[in-house]
């Protein structure tokens, strides 16, 4: 998939080198070969094109690179662990690549007001465990956590599999430090949970995909760390059984359920033919099955997750279960969950969705869903799995067998087009937590309020007047 | 207080004509009698100036009042439950009074996906009632609640006494309906928790005190109602001691303890002496107290709030403490919270800051503001409460015994710029959850970033081009 085949225009040869006398011949990085892994993505839909990319060691050079391409209308495309799945971070059109992965220093970390300073290049990995060696939780948690940062996750406003009880990206940062189109910085890196101040900046910059500024730095929320913590994979017969035990679990579990994750069994039928060491964690086999975690900061986790236990095999809702032994099997665990996005390309193309409907909803879209979809392309493999208790599934299609898979692919926009009806039927959002990016920003004026729509372009050409912050993506 | 004596421009009669058309000449105020209510506010600080107040009963309508409002360039004041605290809602330049009252529809109680759809006039009384009709709670919570509104709670972004545990309003809202200075209609009224489809317009209207736009209805997030609720009045030494029992009642209560609210002995003395049927709840007084609750879906509340004040007894950190023994006296523990603020008013002037701090802060700034306050006036009695849990206190200052009210009221700016200095020492915020408004206008640009106040001055010019929302207020 391309965006525009619009020629880039190229950049002159002095306006190079005064990018580069910004951070230092070191960090820009003009070679082909250097600047490929800058142009491509995991799944290989996007293939972008630059002549230069930046890597600022600082807030001031960030600073300054914004002000040079201002004055000279240069676009930037920032970007972090380029793990973005909506082609947000691809400099489709020969734009400079500003990488933010040298601000990498955690500035403060303040256990008595709960609060960590990281820069926006800390990888999520990193912030988890720096949060961890000062016995506090970070919980944003998702599969690239590994490679992905903080910048770009809070750029595209990620949520993760924490989230149903700890928040998406947004609810985690107590302020931002950003900077504008024009090199001027807003400092709104507050540690405070009350500030009534004026207008809440902060959530204007999160989720923007880089469009109306950089986020340089953020002030994240710390949480005390879990002083027991069980993990389930649960047997159920539907979407609408997995809903039950949601009810249960939430009832039982209060406060304490930290995920609940549904999957399709032709998930874990992947994982297992094509991840080395993944096991099924339930035999037989169930159509779907749940991974639930309980995190207490009391001893009672595995009190309450057998209470939940107990009860949905009493009342019928769940076939089976299986508690995690130990660390290593929860580590197994959450290693199939992680997996099943990646194991699809061993099955050929693949289409995917990232959408939210209410959380009561989620059963009749998952059932349509099928239907309309089998309907369109017939053989075509449904393959839903996600974050049931946000009502997030990532509505993934993987291609007939056998089928070709280039002929497959070239359907992503009927098929999308397909979902995306009845995920609107139903009140829901066509991107739950990737983003718009370039990949859904033509589809975005049919599902979008059409005066939010024109909100959101005025604040577009209010904070970026040149248009050179991630030109032609969301908006 | 007045704003600045500015001579109203005078409305002319056919256009009085043309709004009262627009809502029907009953919901047209035009008697001077009928419209002072709208034009002071309990502390009496505010006296504003209008010719018109409009009731409209719809969303049509108030759309219909902004186009014409954009049309003859006419300004308007949005008002809720008249209750705010800083001059956001009066109308000090003769300007339209907009009231929101009659647009009291719940429009949608949905107990599956746990939201609640409000139009801006409904109470917050009532909003809390309806969600416990159905078995939910909506927890925002606060001393006007019996006449506040939803959609002044959400202009102003309301704090409370249950934010510790929920949230402030921002955090309790998922999506809402706006009407722009033009009179076009945003409707973000998704009830998705994960929706990352553009730019978060629904915080940019949140808190914005109504210059951005006019918020008319807004799904709010329901909660279990909880099972068990226990409320404690304990006696600590100092804020460090109430610090510490802060901490420990984190560790045990998890995610259960909701309130945690500091109270200096000195208003727990002028609530007995001047508020009806309030009694100390400690004997002897101790010089500090702290007003706390656990509230769980489990039967736990009890067991929970013993274990902590066994363990802060044992500690040396509480000193007494006494458990509501059933809901009145919990209601009578509340209630006293509740009189706290308008009891001061028969002790003569008071001047009213509402501040926070980063939590760990809070005894240092407490400690230096007293200082600070009675060196500048002496016999200036300082009156300290709030919300602990949340860094954020009124830090309130009552004249001293038979000193001139008016002349110790005039001093309201210099105690102001005292207290904040230190406020903004500790890295705080000299407003926390009353807003902006015109009291601390002014101040504004004193404390907050040049660079965020300049974006919210081009936020404010891009949205309301022709100034016509609630003019003169935050920036």
């Amino acid at each position: 998939m391309h965006a525009t085949d619009r020629p880039p225009t190229p950049l002159a040869p002095d306006l190079i080198a005064r990018f580069a006398q910004i951070v230092g011949d070191k960090y820009a990085v003009t070679s082909a070969s250097d600047i490929a892994p800058y142009l491509t993505e995991e799944r290989n839909l996007y293939h972008g094109r630059s002549q230069l990319v930046l890597r600022p060691g600082s807030t001031a050079e960030v600073a300054a690179i914004c002000r040079l391409a201002s004055e000279t209308r240069t676009a930037l495309v920032p970007q972090g662990g380029n793990t973005g799945l909506v082609g947000g971070q691809t400099p489709h059109h020969g734009e400079v690549v500003l990488s933010l992965r040298r601000l990498d220093r955690i500035r403060d970390v303040d256990t008595r007001s709960n609060t960590m300073t990281c820069e926006a290049g800390v990888v999520l990995a990193t912030a988890q465990a720096r949060a961890e060696d000062a016995d506090r939780l970070f919980p944003l948690s998702l599969g690239a956590e590994g490679s992905c940062t903080i910048g770009g996750n809070l750029s595209t406003n990620a949520g993760g599999t924490a989230a149903l009880a700890y928040g998406v990206a947004r609810d985690l940062a107590l302020g931002v430090e950003v900077v504008l189109a024009d090199g001027r910085v807003v400092n709104a890196l507050s540690k405070l949970k009350k500030d009534n101040t004026g207008y809440d900046l902060r959530d204007l910059f999160i989720g923007a995909e880089g469009t109306l500024g950089i986020i340089t730095a953020a002030v994240l929320k710390l949480f005390p760390r879990p002083r027991s913590v069980e993990t389930a994979f649960v047997a159920v017969a539907s979407p609408a059984a997995a809903l039950k035990l949601l009810e249960i679990s939430r009832t039982e579990a209060a406060g304490t359920l930290t995920s609940f994750e549904l999957i399709a069994d032709i998930c874990v039928d992947f994982c297992i033919r094509h991840a080395h060491s993944i096991r099924a964690p339930l035999t037989p086999r169930p159509p779907w099955c749940v991974l639930m975690e309980v995190s207490s900061q009391r001893d009672d986790a595995r009190a309450v997750i057998e209470t939940i236990l107990t009860r949905a095999m009493e009342d019928g809702i769940a076939d089976d279960a299986v508690i995690a032994a130990n660390l290593d099997q929860r580590k197994a665990f959450w290693m199939l969950r992680e997996v099943i996005s990646p194991v699809q390309k061993h099955e050929g193309g693949s289409i995917k969705h990232d959408v939210s409907v209410p959380v009561a909803a989620v059963p009749d879209f998952i059932a349509e869903a099928n239907d309309a979809v089998v309907r369109l392309i017939p053989g075509a493999r449904p393959f839903p799995f996600g974050h049931l208790g946000d009502g997030n599934i990532h509505y993934n299609v993987s291609q007939p067998v056998g089928a070709d898979k280039d002929a497959f692919l070239a359907r992503w926009q009927e098929v999308h087009d397909t979902v995306h009806a009845i995920v609107a039927k139903h009140g829901g959002s066509i991107s739950a937590e990737h983003g718009i990016g370039v990949m859904k920003r033509d589809e975005l004026p049919q599902f979008k309020d059409a005066t939010a729509l024109a909100v959101m372009r005025s604040l577009k050409a209010t904070l970026d007047p040149l248009n050179i912050l991630n030109p032609g993506k969301v908006v």
